[in-house]
């Protein structure tokens, strides 16, 4: 077998995803590591990568590229960001050499001055764009909007290659902090039932979130339903109130096409949510498009 | 002096304000005691009336009216919601008599069958309401909206001195606790100073909170403010989506002039965040509304 041509890593705030791929950017080998950069000190990032991540993916000598978190304040070197609108070659570009590491670069995140004047940031997600775009082809031109669920779920438009704008929702934050913490939190799990869909109808146009989450304390109050099935009524609130407004600061309209991209549990909660507003969705995994991204960021280096 | 006429107790989660009153419904004394309903157990609280409350307060035989969470499940008894609409002379009358204390009265909460036909709840608000219209006699025609802010914040609309609707937003429960746990906690304090205009500002029109909570991190992280100042951004962040959005929930244009019925400070941030909109508000104590609220119930309850 001929030695990997890349070690490609998506290392991000809680784990580490390391694949090793060969010259056509097929996966030879992946590993997760329980690294991420809020797990570990920040002066012990480098030498976790060569004492860790290195010996047990590729030797010395094998090009490496990381993007995620690793990129931060918390991780082995701050990468500024770019501004959007980005492309690939962009990123390319940018990417920062590892101090003390030769071979090993490091993704940029992305900037948006949106709503408001405001920046939003992101630091992982953007590999996976590019890597999806890279999957498919077809994709290369027109408006795309991306939605990429998660603790912070990110909505992003690509528009002809580019990425133009983006906003991020703190969804996932806010269930798990409001499950876990005062009046509405919860022993019970979402567990896939019609709970859920009480809450997307709860979530109406996605105003007034403060006001409609009272209504998960309120329904078990009031014996109108069990506390067991508050986490699924909660989940369903949040995703359904940011399905319903979020687009709307990227001034798309709701009704827009939606492509999911990531953990595949989160996109079919997002895919249920949209579905109930008549939006169509195609989804996509986040971790082969963050091979996908990394691989093609190598040739695109190589090729500048 | 003459024995005191009345004593009255607004009994709720964390504290019991208790006021002996005149014959004429003056304060003749006041005093609070740390003996919320989620302090003690349920099993306690007869007798913390008993043992800590009435001989601080009053005689035996002077009758007494509490409202609040003591009338809850976590109370003394549950005594049932009233529903919506409903008047002074609908909470006299269903006012429970408290078990094994004779004279003892507890009035009911109200429930809202509101948007979605979801149910809402208060206790203890309604009290403040009526008394507010019998300090204010000159707004028993009319509609009035009146806001009392809290950890939850109630929405209430009076016409013609009836309680017609009501609607409840988390506002002060997201801000504690999203300034304690998550990626937004924060060691700051609000201060009064612009961030919390800056808040204002991002609020928008209360849609899509998810995302614009998250610009509380982007600033920071992005280098636009200081971490200090995060506490007031944040308060004015989820004030100002408040008094956007719930208004619309009730029917309301954002444009209704606004009664602020509560705590002083609390109602000074929702003033600001109002004349911010250029809506017009008038502030009224919120203690004071109890008293003359309880007191209002016990002089319906003799000419009933």
């Amino acid at each position: 077998m001929a030695a990997p041509a890349l070690l490609a890593c998506d290392w991000g705030t809680t784990n580490l995803r390391a694949w090793t791929l060969d010259d056509q950017g097929a996966v030879v080998s992946a590993r997760e590591f329980p690294l991420g950069v809020s797990r570990i000190a920040r002066s012990e990032v480098a030498d976790a990568f060569a004492r860790q991540i290195r010996p047990a993916m590729a030797a010395e000598g094998v090009p490496a590229i990381l993007c995620g978190m690793v990129g931060s304040n918390l991780g082995w070197t701050a990468v500024p960001y770019l501004d959007c609108p980005s492309t690939l070659a962009d990123l390319a570009k940018a990417m920062t050499d590892a101090p003390g590491a030769p071979g090993v670069r490091i993704v940029p995140g992305v900037r948006y001055t949106g709503f408001n004047g405001l920046g939003d940031v992101m630091r992982g997600e953007e590999t996976q764009v590019f890597g999806w775009l890279a999957q498919n082809p077809a994709h290369a031109r027109g408006r795309h909007l991306i939605c990429h669920p998660g603790t912070h779920t990110k909505w992003i438009v690509v528009e002809d290659g580019r990425l133009t704008a983006f906003a991020t929702a703190m969804t996932g934050e806010l269930f798990a902090v409001l499950t876990t913490h005062g009046v509405l939190a919860t022993d019970s799990r979402p567990d896939g039932g019609t709970a859920f869909d009480d809450g997307l109808a709860a979530s109406g146009d996605g105003a007034a979130l403060a006001a409609r989450l009272f209504t998960a304390r309120a329904r078990v109050v009031g014996g109108d339903a069990s506390p067991d099935t508050s986490a699924s009524y909660l989940s369903g609130l949040l995703i359904g109130a940011d399905v319903a407004a979020t687009p709307a600061l990227l001034n798309l309209a709701p009704a827009t096409d939606v492509v999911l991209l990531g953990d595949q549990g989160l996109c079919a909660l997002y895919a249920r949510a949209l579905d109930a507003r008549r939006v169509r969705t195609r989804t996509f995994d986040g971790q082969a498009a963050a091979v996908a991204g990394l691989w093609a960021l190598h040739t695109a280096g190589i090729l500048s």
